[in-house]
């Protein structure tokens, strides 16, 4: 049996649980509980929005993943991923945001039928919805277990894209150019911002070149003026105004599959300082997309556009990019790879990076970014196609 | 100083400050340390999509809370919350993401600066963000403190709304009632369902009323016929069909606070089984509604809908409701009370909930619902004004 919704092919399934197996081989693992969507999703094709209960994959070698959830998720999961109805096991609605019982006891339960509740047992420490109490209590349950802390085992196992998924990259990039040409189309002075807000997500929904759009994993982010000097802020309902910059950091999304991509418009005529910032900021790409390729370091990457920058009197330290594709809530990064001079993590072929140098400045900010791709040869493919410069409106 | 988005007044501030600082009494709290970015809006305003890396609101009771995270989301904290900037407390780029070091190193220091690093430390042990990585990391950082488990202490006291807050409810129930009313227009056999997923998404961010919309914590849910078995689904591209039931699970939100509100439409003419069901959920949703006054008991609720559905032949379980307001992905409940027959949470005038008794059966769903006030006298008020029914269009 296939589940109606499936986006992949058996033998893409095949070939992530192998890669799977292998590392926990590697490891000495009995058993894997991964709890990050992504992850989840990666493994079986599970696809909800349930991640705000516990709920998990676990991997046994040897055997198809199960699926572990709540009971009313259960109905989810046969619609959505590749294995028997048998592999899929939910547990009670009593176990939801109880303050008397916890789901884990009913995961360890599951562990211990299955013979892993004294081995080895990989789980992701730090990741989102993996809660310091849900440790706790599986730590409790199965005494006798050992604990391998498996944060971010599978996604770097993600890290390399399978030709399918390359084509949904693709295919979130089409999206991605859509929501851009939709907002130079439409922001202008007296526009509020809610109101650009509503047509980006229809773009980004209606999708492109006839491939429907998925919801992305982060809001659009649209500050201006003053709040554009920090990176995060949402949108409210006041107008764009005349002599502001506004930056646009949003993705398009095709079945889970991000490509992040942000570029700013100035309405009005720009000041010289943030003309200087865009030149050395669109250098300092070119800069890094040259080094981007197959056999250098994220690090090469990223000392290739800060030397870029510092030439343009810009002194920019941190992270400026990291590794994209399959995403949940709230963020569409993989949380592996980060492009910092620290990552010395070698470029591999079809390795997929959000190159993201924002700068974000005490009074102003400025995003002009790329997605990537990494290639046999050559420097970095930029996934989306749209000049690469700072949008003016006068 | 005061914040320029800030969207309650400094008394409200206060009163919760207050709420809280009397709570860590009663627990002989020295410190408190919230990561749910909902108490993190709640107590000092802040609104950024930063949730994806280790931050949060320390509380120590005699002076204003401080904001902690990412150094570059220091920045829109300066721009969202009510303290002074130097409460306002970030941290370096090299710790996001990294295998390293770990965020809640430089939350250690913090609390150790401050003398609280030795005290009795509340922390939320079960909240998504709050990783077992971060507990660990904090624990063998501050190895004389003593940890309590305030998982949803500051959700608890959220469950009373200001009238400050009732407004924004009732701004959001104005959102809802024009999503659903969208969908009512728009729905029809051949319509891709993304296409009205971007109408509906358009709705909510235009806002109603004159507010603007901001985004839901979760995404609109709309399964039909047998993915209608599943409470969870999201979206995809295929058309609308006549002779299926699709249920519409959604919320408008005004600056965080949401009012859920789910209706099921028919395409064509229902079967008797949809029917017979419809007639026992309203009748159920109406007993329940009777019930949801102060002084009695969420389990008061619960008890009167399942009687009213046994009556039409359905027996259910589990929970039916929850209690809703501020939010931030991935839930729109407060993680607090839960309508269900165990929980004997005594009602309080300003309360709210998502009414939800959902049906998901093997093959078909259906789900009717209200967002209610526990008001002075009498049963609840349903905070939106639409038809409790199944809308059937022929």
């Amino acid at each position: 049996m296939t589940a109606p919704h499936l986006p992949f092919t058996m033998a893409e399934y095949d070939r992530r649980l192998a890669l799977v197996e292998a590392r926990m081989q590697t490891l000495g693992l009995d058993a894997l509980y991964v709890q990050d969507p992504s992850n989840m999703a990666w493994l079986t094709g599970y696809d909800g929005w349930s991640f705000y209960v516990h709920q998990g994959v676990i991997v046994i070698p040897g055997e198809p993943p199960l699926w572990w959830g709540r009971a009313m998720d259960a109905n989810g999961a046969l619609r959505t991923v590749w294995m028997e109805p048998e592999r899929v096991l939910g547990y009670a609605d009593d176990f939801v945001q109880s303050t008397e019982v916890h789901p884990m006891q009913d995961l360890a339960a599951h562990l211990r039928a299955r013979g892993v509740g004294t081995g080895r047992i990989g789980v992701e420490m730090d990741n989102y919805y993996y809660s310091a109490r849900a440790h706790q209590t599986l730590m409790t349950e199965l005494p006798d277990a050992t604990f391998h802390d498996a944060t971010a085992l599978v996604n770097w196992l993600r890290a390399v894209k399978s030709g399918e998924e390359i084509t949904f990259m693709r295919r979130a990039a089409r999206i991605s150019e859509k929501m851009v040409d939709g907002i130079l189309d439409r922001v202008e002075p007296g526009l509020p911002k809610n109101e650009l807000v509503a047509e980006i997500l229809g773009d980004a929904v209606r999708g492109a070149d006839g491939h429907w759009g998925d919801y992305a994993a982060i809001v659009p982010l649209l500050p201006s003026g003053v709040d554009a000097s920090a990176p995060h802020l949402t949108w409210d309902g006041r107008p764009f105004e005349t002599g502001e910059a506004t930056f646009f950091e949003l993705a398009g999304c095709y079945r889970r599959y991000h490509t992040p991509f942000c570029r700013t418009v100035f309405l009005g005529k720009p000041p010289q300082y943030l003309l200087d910032a865009e030149k050395a900021l669109v250098e300092g790409l070119e800069d890094g997309l040259q080094a981007a390729r197959a056999g250098n370091t994220a690090g090469d990457v990223a000392r290739a556009l800060y030397a870029a920058l510092a030439k343009g009197g810009i002194q920019r330290t941190g992270r400026c990019g990291y590794s994209i594709g399959l995403s949940y809530p709230p963020d569409w990064g993989e949380r592996t790879m980060s492009i910092r001079t620290s990552d010395e993590t070698v470029l591999q072929p079809g390795m997929c990076f959000h190159f993201m140098p924002g700068l974000w400045m005490d009074d102003w900010g400025l995003e002009i970014t790329e997605s990537i791709l990494i290639r046999d040869t050559g420097p970095a493919e930029c996934l989306c196609d749209r000049p690469r410069k700072m949008f003016v409106k006068d």
